[in-house]
């Protein structure tokens, strides 16, 4: 495929981060957001002061708020919250997109649909890709060393995008296992809520790698439950994926999980931000998921109770520690 | 069986711990170290300035130097640094030990020997278990939920260590992969090495968590055809212990990867400790295990070349990165 033209979807600091990314590869790049007046700031600023502040955007990168100025790209990056993908993809149904890289990672509550599921069930018949990894985007945008993988069940499609993508700071790998990436990308934003209650109860790293330890075990078997393949939880979009988000200073998974665990409950968090913490509403699904497939998820489920029931996250983890002794 | 008395050998960070963690539990703790002076210090300032400082060691336990205080004890808890665990063992062969715990992590030079065969081969028909997991010594120390794994080839010795060492915060699951167990504590250190050369190069999160990620890996596939299981790689022997290894400020091995990763030579940086540095050793020995059974470890060959041949930290990254693009 040519690439020369390359649409994303979403303003928020992985798009814009992509979007650098590919420019600097040469692509012609117009970045879409919802909102006329964030678009047009993006556009004069040339910097996405709320998502990626501090990074130069190139005078080279388009920005739009009119869907008319997205049509026959050669490729499409959808980079919105899970929650609102299917309300923006409805927006693009009259546009004939052939080929779209999903950077979504979550689980639409109510359908349970993973990102991939709602694209081919608006847009029909597209070649579809997750890319999914160990990204944090304010890294990423500043060159630091960042791998990824690309997913498809198309597996000439994956090796295509991979090409797109690669660069010296930025290794791509293929998979064909989409589920397992997708599920991986999404679940791990639970088992960070988790590390970063930890965090916030003053307890230390050992503590955060017992439950990124035992929360991969949980959120591999739901995924091979459901298909995935076990090795893919244990690659870059799993494991990788929990593992950065569970250590980094600005997952905003974690930070949410941190400020529960100093004592504020889930409406005082998200009152005070305009990001969207995938893992809350990915923990809903999950436990939903977790009952459909008969499948055993402890920090999943106290995630569950700290965050809806207001259970005392201190309580929570001795819970999770006193289980009767048993072997790993 | 009884286990009123136990012995701790070693008198570092992580056997100091476990002294305090079984005295809290009511056991009789004789702790042994080498060094006639450092135990005094130890018996009269009640605490282990060098190794775990800030830490107080209540008046119960016996500190000495002398074999002979070790005599007919209940159970021997090992905690001396790989390659002089051999040297110690020498001088205890006299005692007629019937029961050991290994909290040793790593592999010896030349022999290329684990722990418990180290043990077996000095102390001859004794029953072992090897304790490890994501434990660094002062989170444990001041009661942060830690979680271990506790595996031995007899089942029945390993569900005994663990009702010994179980608290509410300190949580032990039991295994009967012994090889996996060792050789997850020994190799992760290198991996941390590795993780701590990105840290010192400023890069970020995304980085070490991609190091963790294919690090984990590499170290599976060899401990897999030594013998070890793949699950327990991915268990908190394997990829817990890993985890909080990257992790840790403390760590030392990810902290000499990042004097490493700033400038400093090897020299330079172990000349300024006395800590024992397991993973600097554990790579030279992973270097020959991995020659021997055939398998690629590109991280660990390239952590070899810069501690041991000057190669650019730099370079290393960048090599690693590069490689021809492929599935995961």
């Amino acid at each position: 495929m040519s690439n020369k033209d390359i649409a994303i979807i979403g303003d928020g600091g992985w798009g814009t981060t992509i979007a650098l990314l590919l420019h600097s590869k040469g692509y012609n790049i117009t970045l879409w957001g919802a909102f006329n007046n964030y678009i047009k700031i993006l556009s004069s600023k040339r910097e996405n002061l709320k998502f990626l502040p501090g990074v130069k955007l190139p005078e080279g990168i388009n920005f739009t708020a009119d869907i008319e100025d997205l049509k026959n790209k050669d490729l499409y990056v959808v980079a919105v919250p899970s929650q609102y993908l299917r309300g923006v993809l409805k927006k693009f149904r009259a546009l004939s997109i052939p080929r779209v890289v999903s950077l979504t990672k979550g689980i639409e509550v109510g359908s349970l649909k993973r990102p991939s599921e709602i694209i081919s069930e608006l847009l029909g018949n597209v070649s579809i890709a997750s890319l999914s990894g160990p990204s944090i985007s304010n890294e990423t945008a500043r060159g630091i060393p960042t791998t990824v993988t690309i997913a498809s069940t198309d597996s000439e499609f994956a090796r295509e995008c991979q090409d797109v993508f690669l660069t010296e700071r930025f290794r791509a790998y293929t998979s064909n296992d989409l589920v397992g990436v997708e599920l991986g990308g999404a679940l791990k934003n639970i088992i960070a809520i988790a590390a970063g209650i930890s965090d916030g109860l003053g307890f230390g790293t050992n503590t955060k790698a017992a439950i990124l330890t035992r929360g991969l075990v949980e959120i591999t078997r739901l995924g091979m439950a459901m298909g995935a393949s076990k090795e893919t939880f244990s690659g870059l979009s799993g494991l990788g994926d929990l593992a950065t988000t569970c250590m980094s200073r600005d997952s905003r998974n974690r930070w949410l999980g941190e400020e529960i665990g100093k004592g504020k409950t889930l409406k005082d968090v998200l009152g005070n931000t305009e990001m969207v913490v995938e893992g809350v509403m990915t923990t809903k699904s999950a436990c939903e998921l977790s009952k459909k497939h008969d499948v055993e998820m402890p920090i999943t489920e106290k995630i569950y109770e700290v965050l809806y029931r207001e259970k005392n996250p201190r309580d929570a983890v001795r819970e999770l520690m006193t289980r009767s002794p048993k072997g790993e």
